[in-house]
């Protein structure tokens, strides 16, 4: 598998633009379209908050024939909590775009990012679409990558290139994301980081379910910026086949090369959001080993890696595993005091329920670096997990006690 | 029921003491010591965290004949994570306090707070014991209290008189806690606050567990300050029976008067702390009305009372009620976006799943008041809970990165 240029325009038979219809006071970019000349197999996954944007429930309904052939989606408003009248918004904006490209309604999925509670400027995007529609181009990624940023400072693109049999596929993505992150994403159930991928390979919905559904365990549900879950994530992937491979079945050998690219792309997008988390000067992996159940690993890292006070200690530099004990003390996970390591980078700080002396001044400039890798062993199985998180910065209070975002 | 002064020394019978015996670097009193001079009922609530302090498990064993007479305590160091050793400090902190008062050491309880991982400094307590327990005195409350703070900014201490039946009963306590806080305490289980309760009713050790059960699910267990789950947490009480009125028996009235006046002090003191809580700037009520159940009510309650883009939100004045609506979707609880009614004190800012239009104005002057009322309303059911919080400031932050707390 090679990294390649392109994002969501380097599969074969896909178009994406980006532009600024008018709902960011900032005039970036607030709408981005992505199009596939071709009918293609479609998955999605969604926020498990109850709390969800209308886009996340027009999506499901879309997406049940799994196919589509289109994604809309503005940054600035998440037309989440806009009443009836939001729920409406939501199917007009994918209907402009169906007829801007001349397809159903049902084909075009449809994603809102920004402000919950504040009606959606339909009026402004419907306006655009024409120009938007028009302005679809192979090289449109970047553009289509900005118009869903909100408190993103980077832009988040990616592609690959692999081979499924003896064909070359590509698959290339673009997301947001980097306040608010905590998703919980699900198939056909309801996960504000937005992700959309394309793939010119052929392959059979269900297997691009499958393969969706186990990549977003591994990469987007297993990081958090602040503990909260939006109400808007969601991850679509649309497949349009024009790479001609032999269509990937599901359970088949290709499946599985196919959900590794997808969850390689999905995971360095991931770690791209933590990288940009709002305020963030860390970038921090909770790796859990030896867990009970595979369950148990993923809640121990996650609790680790959503801990205020560890975030805070990391965030300081200091050493502090005692509040990584506590975080892990009350994950939910099976936890054995007695048997837990606990592993600052390369450095052992505590075993046999208590702590290990490191030489003085070694976990302190372990703290300092930019990337901190914390490792528990929990002594009580063969399982593991992995979380990406950040360190909680007075900046980040800042970010988000100083705008209404 | 009418406050009164007097701290734990204020019902008959027992005399207090705190001193500095060299653990903290502030020389502020770092150890407490609370008796009776009569055995008594005794009851314990404990942290659920799996990774807890050695005085948390020595409790639980001492308090297994339901009687107790003394309690020692020490800042500055959890003595959690340390090992066998550290557990055997505990053993020796109780030992050493039973000796120089007479008693057996299973009638003594033991409590540590501070950081974890670090070895408790025995020979400075054992040193300063003989000195603590010979200034034992009925105005001893304060000195007490103030021998189990540590981040705290105030002192922690109340007291009450009421009536069971004819005769006047009164009851005390003392407690400490700023950060760290997101208690979840149970009988016989294991919840850093700390809190001493003592009183001179007289109390079936039955009655005192339960009344002290549900008193500290309304209380303790409905605050957070960081999310952050202690391995110290506990409350203890003791009862001696020196009011001479009848001994409440469970089930009864009485106990349901008792269970009345220990919830009205420990409320108290749970509020005390939140008001305390590290960085903080506001004092936040999250009022959960007409769930689905009582858990619903209760954990939608502290999903809302948690959020950090909540929190920031408040710390920045921010009516930004669609986080809270996020807060709540996520919470686990039952929750109809169609049925949410929001309000920022007395004002209606969400329902049919919208925004509902105020005067402009009012709901930032709202949220600059330094005491603030979240209600929901779930529409679903006629249970209802509260939460208390504070605000996330950026003051928080530089508090729990610049020191190892």
């Amino acid at each position: 598998m090679k990294i390649i240029s392109g994002g969501v325009t380097a599969p074969k038979g896909f178009k994406a633009n980006g532009l600024y219809c008018g709902i960011k006071k900032s005039k970036n970019n607030d709408l981005a379209l992505i199009y596939s000349e071709v009918p293609c197999a479609a998955a999605g996954v969604f926020t498990a908050n109850k709390v969800h944007a209308s886009c996340v429930e027009i999506n499901q309904e879309h997406l049940k024939d799994g196919k589509a052939q289109a994604i809309i989606a503005n940054s600035g408003n998440a037309n989440c909590m806009t009443g009836k009248s939001g729920f409406e918004n939501s199917r007009r904006m994918a209907s402009v775009a169906a007829r801007a490209l001349g397809l159903k309604d049902s084909d075009v999925c449809v994603a809102s990012t920004g402000v919950i509670g504040h009606s959606l400027p339909i009026e402004k995007i419907s306006d655009a679409v024409p120009a938007l529609a028009k302005g679809l181009s192979s090289g449109g990624s970047k553009n289509a990558a900005r118009g869903i940023m909100t408190t993103d400072t980077t832009m988040k693109e990616v592609a690959v290139e692999f081979m499924i049999g003896t064909s070359r596929v590509r698959m290339g993505a673009i997301a947001k994301g980097a306040g608010m992150i905590h998703p919980q994403m699900e198939l056909s159930k309801h996960a504000t980081m937005l992700c959309f991928v394309t793939t010119d390979a052929a392959i059979a919905p269900k297997a691009l379910r499958e393969s969706l559904d186990a990549a977003t365990q591994k990469s987007f549900n297993m990081i958090t910026i602040d503990g909260d879950m939006s109400t808007n994530d969601m991850v679509l992937v649309l497949g349009n086949g024009k790479a001609q491979n032999k269509t990937i079945a599901p359970n088949s050998k290709e499946a599985g090369v196919f959900a590794e690219a997808l969850e390689s792309i999905l995971l360095r997008l991931a770690q791209m959001m933590v990288r940009d988390a709002e305020g963030a000067t860390k970038f921090v992996t909770v790796r859990v080993n030896n867990a009970k159940s595979s369950e148990d690993a993923r809640i121990a890292a996650r609790a680790v890696a959503s801990s205020t006070l560890v975030k805070c200690a990391l965030f300081g530099s200091d050493p502090n595993w005692g509040r990584i004990a506590a975080a892990v003390g009350h994950s939910g996970a099976s936890v054995d005091p007695w048997k837990i390591k606990i592993f600052l980078g390369k450095f052992l700080v505590s075993k046999d329920g208590g702590a290990v002396v490191n030489k003085p001044g070694v976990l302190d400039r372990e703290l300092k670096k930019k990337d901190i890798a914390i490792t528990l062993d929990l002594g009580l199985g063969s399982h593991s997990a992995t979380a990406y998180t950040c360190d909680l910065s007075t900046n980040y209070v800042k970010l988000n006690s100083a705008y209404h975002t």
